[in-house]
């Protein structure tokens, strides 16, 4: 019962974040006051419920407006069992298959050049073992200083609550993570990356769990920030193919590097879910 | 003495190749008479050598048309050492990791939806053993079975010199693998696939080597006389869009599956020559 309570406690996080998450950026296409603001409406979430073939499911969020051209906010419960091949790889699975898996996935990618687009992912699974793993990162076209310099206060103070190393520790792993090794390059300016926070004993997993959800906290009081302070910005058309071309590396990174991305789609995942991560227009000139 | 003479007519064969699709491709820019043909200068290509640090090198040859939005054909010349983790992959590798390649790799991206994008690439590698390589497939956003059949007859006709059933297995290759499993559905419409035709002896070099000129001959032979049949036909904006989309299937399976991106990538290929399959603008609505 204390499982089950947990597992719905971990699961209803997310929903409601998702929840708030939506709301604020349904908030920002209302206040957008930028170029062709008069002949654009508003954008608006629609949500779209999909069952898994093996167990499970999830909700995907889609908005393509005018502040946002294309942003994805995911939530999914899935279970099953992890095939043979997989299972090695994953703690806690190699005695037992059956697995358990809650969690939020968001990517934005703003039509304005000047808008930093960004990913924040967090989730909780069970095996055998158990634990919650995350991140975000932020992934401008055009760095700005004091963007960076924000998004990345903001995770240090969710990490400041779980332990002294922790952003250290976290921000190294996103750089390191969030790498595209054949192009030699940094995907954007980084964030935090964590995983295995264990949650087998109740004192860690109300610990992690607090972590996660200060992650997710963080990343709604700053992103949206970061998408006003410049979303009014007018562009050119030189920028608008600058941004084109940077959306080509998220790919690159995603389908050939990304833990998630392969591993969902090679375990029989949504790829319609899984690929919303994937900008709306993309161009390798 | 006669290795060297060996690797030298393979390479000019590769080189030469390119010069003839480079010429037709050239050609069917200057025959263009379809929407805006006025407003456009005929496309030519430009070619930019590049060096390979472990070795070798190549020439990317680019041309952005009228009729092409992007083809990239490419020749190169590589040799070095392969790295521990793959020499166990590749045949004869495993005793001697030196290896020695040379290749064409053709993809073009039309601009018109109605024109065909297709793929070639042949090659010859040399380890402790010997080999030929290649393929060719067709990608069109909207299938015309009079294309379909064009183009498999043309490889049926370039497998018939080989042996009797070398068109029904290279075909069949193909099928298995230019299909995306994430998405359940073919890439294109097929073409064929080969690998490991042996060169080790005087007579299986010969006979192999005929082969990929033959598969060269008839991609030349074919594919122009595609592009020429649909080139001048007008198109609709959502026949362009519904071509973006499409590009996005090319673009999962090139960066998900294809072998050779992802050994050039993670063998510290150069990157431009090796994305430079990637379509010029491609859509995830």
């Amino acid at each position: 019962m204390t499982i089950e309570r947990e597992k719905a406690a971990a699961e209803a996080w997310f929903k409601g974040l998702r929840d708030r998450l939506c709301a604020a950026f349904e908030t920002l296409e209302d206040r957008y006051a930028g170029p062709d603001a008069a002949e654009q409406a508003p954008g608006r979430f629609t949500f779209a419920p999909w069952q898994r073939e093996g167990g499970g499911g999830g909700v995907m969020g889609l908005m393509k407006g005018r502040v946002f051209e294309k942003v994805g906010v995911n939530v999914s419960t899935v279970m099953g069992e992890f095939a043979p091949q997989f299972a090695g790889q994953i703690p806690g699975a190699a005695e037992d298959p059956r697995f358990w898996a809650t969690g939020i996935s968001l990517v934005a990618h703003p039509r304005n050049p000047h808008v930093p687009p960004a990913h924040m992912n967090t989730r909780h699974i069970r095996t055998t073992k158990s634990w919650f793993g995350g991140g975000a990162d932020l992934n401008p076209i055009y760095a700005v200083e004091a963007d960076t310099t924000d998004f990345h206060a903001a995770l240090e103070g969710a990490c400041a609550g779980l332990d002294e190393g922790a952003y250290a520790r976290f921000k190294q792993w996103a750089d390191e993570y969030f790498f595209i090794p054949h192009r030699g390059e940094p995907r954007g300016v980084g964030g935090i990356f964590y995983d295995y926070l264990e949650a087998d004993q109740e004192a860690d997993l109300e610990r992690h769990f607090a972590f996660t959800r200060a992650v997710g906290e963080a990343f709604l009081d700053v992103y949206p920030r970061l998408v006003a302070r410049h979303m009014d910005r007018a562009w050119t058309a030189e920028e608008r193919q600058h941004q084109l071309v940077r959306r080509g590396r998220y790919v690159e990174f995603n389908l050939l590097y990304d833990r998630g991305t392969q591993f969902g789609l090679k375990t029989g995942g949504n790829p319609e879910a899984i690929l919303m991560s994937l900008p709306p227009v993309v161009a390798w000139p």
